[in-house]
């Protein structure tokens, strides 16, 4: 892991860096900032991967701005580098050949909503709590949900997902259309406000997950969905991870609309009970939400409760009123924190992984006996109707022997999955963390292609190197 | 539009193309055919477009079969051409520069069904209702229906979908994985069978949709559904255009989970009438479907009943039983049949568009006019909650006069839609008979990147030639 990582990207020329900072500077003014702190600030990595600033950051308020930084800097070869909030996880904003960051938190307008097509056009600076902030008089809601407040620009970039990816898919699925700016500072238009086309390669989900390494997302179509009449929400705790794994299989089988089945292992609910002071029983829980209207939403907790009663369930308890839901959800959304407060100081590494359901039972197990057999601490999460789970590792990032017990621990889960036929990353990407991954989940046919593709929309090599694509 | 399609596309030289077919035959015998008849059957169009028939025609048994084409074929730059049914609207099997059609009926097994996990992995040659036949005792199915008994690799080909995509999505949503044979023979791997991943370029939605210009598929990993319970159909007729539109934005506004919803306008309905002994009154009408518990479909219906007669709704006509729901979707499927029994020796070109659902309204009103005033004749079918419809042109392919105002309208059509933020095909693809139309849509920088991914993956021009890209 650290290999990939450490893998020297060649940096620019010294002198051509200089040029297009005295360029970036005569075109943005105090818009431009070189200062260590804001540098720091831009490759704040939240893992355990080491911070590598960028050279310069300009903040962006506009397209053309986007354009006139990759204008200026394309042609001196010096790297750009999207940031939206920093929170993604696996490495993707840190600059390994320095570069020019373009922080885009300013380039947070709606710029239409159509609310008849359930669509929204918006830049890519805006998270998705301010977008649902804007939607919610309208009657709309944008449903990812990825627990950070990111950015839509982040979001799409990474093919980001959640909680309720369940029943309304992952970014991939949310992107209608992109406007892309590419090395050139020309815009790439991937798509138009039809809900579905058939015309020509599908420019949009190439660029959704590409982690800004094809071009920089200058504004983002996405599809919307009508707020529910009625929401509830229930917690439903099992005596293993095989029942609950067993009750979302027959749930989705027989065709529940869950809008979320989170799974929280043992050691996840006790570190909840600990931290939002709850008295959930520690053993394997389900949290879960129903959306539909009222009588929608009663046939399907009538439907799931027969099937966690036949899995095993030794308990279910139902929230429909807004504060006990919130109380339960605030739990899951605080399980990261909840993880970090068992080991003040330690550092919490989140990974994941996404396997077929089918196996996701098994994968966990093996997770946990594995994390025991290692001497690790590290609760699980699971948006299980998809058999992605995340594993919040404890670790003293300070300690090159931790650090080197939770590589390998990583290096583990990630081949676990992979041999169950599944995916290093579900929906944190891969960027500098599972690079060396890659080639064993796809092979070397794939790596080929999507160098090709690099080579093809980014031949100098500009946009975010050093991500995704393992070192040669 | 003639242009695109009589461009001439490069044939190989024919010392090198007699080589080809030379170790084809030694490496096939009596499936490798050159008949005039197998060759032209391998080229029909099912359109206006002419048939361009391959030199060979390879019929393929397993994925060794198409390597094998491929690595015969391409280093003697001799064009390879994937066919799965024939089906296909746009010109897609058409061999403007000659070359070998694989022929990938033989390849038709199921390979895996995993009903746990809800997917399966077939060969590309099997159709959609062969796959259905094989789901059927586990109480699964494969729920894209494009009309046609489609193979699923051209389907996958071609980012097909249908009647049901506004509620179980697209080709684009179902094809979790693929295997595709390179221009080396070898083969790209583009997934897990986990179903979701933030793991690199997202390689299987550039397949998909490509329409074997990147590569041919040899294997397909497919998102599965469990057969609902209950199976509802509805017919419901209208006083305009407009009010059955209206009455299908507020459906899908409410959540209402529509598995199918489609407009068939005033002439339409009428061609049905008289093909399928229906007496349906003669104004626009939709025909609905709902999927789910005795509960869930009832709800809907519920629902549904109260907007469209909000709507203006004149009649509402349910059909739980499965005879009389075969025969409402019967005349559906048959609407294609029922056109060209209008003007029997007719052909019925059939083009798509799709628009956002706000302006379906708009622009099939304006579709309506526009054939009144240029004297042709066409009913218009719509998967109305897509914003995706339908024109069946009548057609005498033998009256250039007639082909030319066809085309004409054709082209008005699509610059209607795309002035209302749609596409030029919603699910036909471009084929030969839409590349006109591309960069009015998506702009030059958008074509200038499919161009320079088509290179990167196929810099040979091997695979079927000719597609998608205009010619430059």
């Amino acid at each position: 892991m650290s290999q990939s990582v450490f893998t020297t990207v060649a940096r620019p020329r010294a002198t051509a860096l200089a040029d297009a900072i005295e360029a970036l500077a005569a075109r943005f003014g105090n818009r431009l900032v070189t200062s260590q702190a804001v540098r720091e600030q831009h490759a704040h990595t939240t893992t355990w991967i080491p911070p590598q600033p960028p050279d310069a950051v300009v903040m962006a308020q506009t397209t053309a701005d986007i354009q006139d930084v990759v204008r200026i800097c394309a042609p001196r070869g010096v790297p750009v580098i999207a940031f939206g909030t920093g929170t993604s996880l696996e490495g993707q904003v840190n600059a390994p050949a320095g570069g020019v960051c373009i922080d885009l938190r300013d380039m947070n307008r709606v710029l239409a909503v159509h609310s008849d097509d359930l669509d929204c056009v918006v830049e890519p600076g805006i998270t998705r709590k301010m977008l649902n902030e804007h939607l919610r008089d309208q009657g709309l809601f944008f449903p990812i949900d990825p627990g950070a407040d990111a950015s839509l620009g982040g979001m799409a970039a990474t093919r980001a997902s959640g909680t309720n990816a369940v029943r309304y898919g992952t970014m991939r699925d949310s992107v209608l259309a992109l406007k892309v700016v590419r090395g050139d500072g020309e815009i790439v238009t991937t798509g138009t406000r039809a809900k579905k086309s058939s015309a020509g390669y599908d420019l949009t989900h190439l660029f959704v997950g590409a982690e800004g390494t094809l071009g920089i997302i200058a504004e983002i179509t996405l599809r919307l969905r009508g707020i529910p009449d009625t929401i509830s929400a229930a917690a439903c705790s099992f005596g293993s991870v095989e029942g609950a794994c067993r009750a979302t299989i027959l749930a989705i089988q027989t065709g529940i609309p869950l809008a979320r089945i989170e799974l929280l292992n043992a050691a996840q609910v006790a570190a909840c009970n600990a931290y939002s002071k709850l008295t959930l029983p520690e053993t394997p829980l389900l949290l879960l939400e129903f959306h539909g209207s009222e009588v929608e939403v009663a046939e399907q907790t009538r439907m799931f409760g027969e099937i966690a009663a036949e899995c095993g369930s030794s308990g279910f308890e139902w929230a429909t009123r807004p504060e006990d839901r919130s109380r339960l959800w605030q739990a899951r959304h605080d399980a990261y924190w909840a993880v970090k407060a068992l080991r003040p100081g330690s550092q919490a590494i989140a990974t994941d992984v996404c396997v077929p359901i089918s196996r996701l039972a098994d994968c966990v197990v093996e997770t946990e006996d594995d994390m025991k057999a290692s001497g690790l601490e590290g609760p699980i999460v699971g948006h299980v109707g998809d058999g992605n789970f995340h594993c919040s590792l404890l670790c003293d990032v300070s300690d090159p022997a931790e650090v080197t017990r939770a590589e390998a621990f990583i290096g583990r889960l990630v081949r676990r999955a992979q041999a169950m036929d599944g995916t290093c990353t579900g929906e944190h990407g891969i960027g500098q963390g599972k690079q060396e991954y890659l080639a064993g989940e796809l092979g070397g046919a794939a790596i080929d292609a999507m160098r090709a593709l690099k080579k093809a929309l980014d031949p100098q090599n500009i946009f975010n190197p050093g991500k995704i694509l393992p070192p040669t």
